[in-house]
């Protein structure tokens, strides 16, 4: 019935301990951080197994508060407003929103991140190099630059790359992604003759990785942080009320393309 | 093709009004935002849609704190972990925990919201009648009391009545919901001979009720606590590698009870 | 570390058995099935764990074959395209049209089917009184009668329990509960003095009723129904291609309502 | 407000064409299709745009067949059960579990369909480097073969190509993805020195490339098969009882493997 292996082992965890009475979060009795840590600084604690403070801790909590919504054309929190009209719990509505962050949806974080330290991996004379090898690779749409809506810019993007530079000064932080990120700024601009600057994912994407974030873990914080939005607007389409809620008016119709 | 509503409007929010270059959330610009406002207090005024701060954003940040996580027991934290081993995405792995949040596993903190909103309106001589009119429509158990593990006592809930009471003093809530939760525990404790106290749903409830929440929000921000332990777990199980990883080790299996 | 229940009773089943190059399925063994055993009959007997077969066979495989699609306004259906264009796999996008088969959405058939056995509990004279009991439980709708967009008729609806009569001729099931529903229709038309016909779930609650499935199966089998227009939609949408496909073209846009 | 694209347009499809009182699904009146047409052939239809019969239409009806199950040791099947514990619908349960047939829960089909096509591509004398080159991209393991529990051989396999080869002997299929599968197996067998025979992932793959399957189909159809095991062990644990059940008993505990 049993390869030898003792069930009790089968799931292993260095983020809790518990006995009756007793829960440790990362070392730390759980009564401890009650009162004392804060929601961003929990967050960071639990998944990165380590403590954050002062201006690294402020960078990532703005990161955090940057992505909390987009509103109800983003596809994710137009799914947790239909969700919450068809006789879901809140928590379903923000499940469904949540799993649409896919790889284009909620992915372009990540994928920064990993383009940031290719860039670094080549090096400053090897920019155009790297981009040249991310594209061919991944397409022709650099992850972070450009935005469809938001122009000239994402009003979110250069006041988290001012927070970030004020952390670099104080030594908080490298600096060296915020670099990066402008560089290739730099880059597309004279290779299309107009501006594409970063945008949330580019500018949330230079944070992490000045934190030394994995780039998965951008798009798991992302995740958390448009939660918050998912809520929101489940919560306000749940009040507003409504059945069945559709893309648009039960008068509008789609288009049969068949035969 | 149309009823004669107008596909913009089919879509209303208060959330979130947006042009090109200009976010503004909760009638505010998102760059005001983003390095001045606590992750903790985002959450609220994006939710509430109001601001909160001092000691009542000290008591909501606690109340998300202690809720992170209950290991790999609680099945919602077990299935991230599964998800995390079956080939998807870490939103993927986050969502499939948070969609276990329902009445039972993620409710009770909502439940004991509405129970203790019951117990006020009944008045301080109508408690015993209000858990019987509880218990006639609910069932025997009363959501936030009691817990199957932590015995004698939770460890998060004494602590988050303790800032409650802190709080109170201070005049920063009234302290009435604190209250009530107190009395219940002497009337179980009275009705059973031993003591049966507030666990983290209890306590957590004492707060949303202090800082105004409406019940379903209760759920709603133990689903935004509770995503953090999911991505913690989630991650910690893609890095500890693993296919398919079911509830126990391969070898041991379940019990076939047909004829 | 127990509490003296042993792991592999944790689980307990009735549906399969297994061991090492032997699978049984409701107790016969899986290579018998395959090949011989149509799948809406497998579905019966993986669920119910009983056999399906002949008129009753073709009834099930009916209400199943009808559910499955009504279109990208419905919430579920354009969920799933929606989840298509951000970068999950098919898998995740039907899941996400299917988690929202909520109360609302979803669960009109299991509502019929709990509506018809209250209206036979009452009998004959007790039709009005039973849904006057009904109403002031559940609201002034009942489900699985009358439809917001097909007027004057849904065109499943005659066609389904046009089967089901051809099938109480036969004897292969009662035919009592299409009776009931056809009891409900004449009550409304003279309540409203206008026709209120059975819609798709008040046809499939006839079947489900017959049939003899528990009200909430009858949610679960609209739920495999309904999976087969996910998968279509998804893929259709994922060979369309677009990204991040909202509700409404990116140039349209919501309506702010706040101050 | 809008970029000249029409809303009704956003939405195109081939799947379904609807107005008041009538459905067509792929060209078809609904209520024709209801009570003509089994189930199986229905997903046919609905997922791939024409009709299947005969023995194709018995092929692709027992791959559906074979895959409904795998019991609660597989993570998908576990986590429905689970989720049915904690206080939601049957439709999130099976949600739960579809949403983690990721690439490698649920993808080994579509991943088999791939490596058959890549070896088909390369020709007879081709085998060989058509598997290392795939193993050069995708690892050691090749998708569909070998099972870590059924030894020696899975059951369902066996029996899936004996009815490809079966429709191949009537000329209903081509019988060439059978004869690949088994060079794969004669190679497998030869560079080991023992059996590593198809398992379900590598039959049903066989059929749907028999049958002409876009190989992410393979997966889709795989999520409309097992939701069928998910719904019966949802509902079946749903009439066990249980209040959030998770992997192991509640005495049992993990590992905390922290300092």
């Amino acid at each position: 019935m049993t390869d030898g292996q003792d069930v009790a082992d089968w799931w292993r965890t260095r983020i809790i301990d518990m006995e009756p009475g007793r829960i440790h979060l990362r070392g730390r009795p759980v009564q401890e951080l009650i009162g004392t840590t804060g929601f961003a600084e929990m967050i960071w604690l639990m998944v990165m197994g380590e403590e954050i403070a002062g201006d690294r801790a402020r960078l990532f909590e703005a990161a955090l508060v940057a992505a909390v919504d987009h509103g109800p054309q983003a596809p994710s929190i137009a799914a947790a407003r239909m969700a919450a009209t068809c006789g879901v719990g809140l928590q379903a509505a923000m499940a469904t929103g949540l799993n649409m962050l896919g790889d284009v949806h909620g992915g372009a974080g990540e994928q920064a991140v990993a383009l940031y330290r290719a860039v670094e991996r080549a090096g400053p004379e090897g920019l155009a190099a790297a981009l040249d090898a991310w594209r061919a690779e991944h397409g022709p749409f650099l992850p972070g630059f450009g935005h469809r809506y938001h122009k000239p810019v994402d009003p979110r993007a250069p006041r988290l790359l001012a927070l970030v530079d004020a952390a670099a000064e104080q030594g908080a932080v490298p600096g060296a992604y915020a670099e990066i990120g402008r560089a290739i700024e730099r880059h597309l601009a004279a290779e299309r003759g107009k501006p594409v600057p970063m945008n949330i994912d580019g500018a949330t994407a230079v944070i992490y990785a000045e934190l030394g974030c994995p780039p998965p873990l951008a798009r798991g914080f992302f995740g958390l942080s448009r939660s918050v939005g998912l809520l929101a607007h489940a919560w306000e389409q749940m009040e507003q009320g409504g059945r069945n809620k559709g893309p648009t008016p039960p008068g509008y119709r789609w288009t049969y393309d068949g035969d």
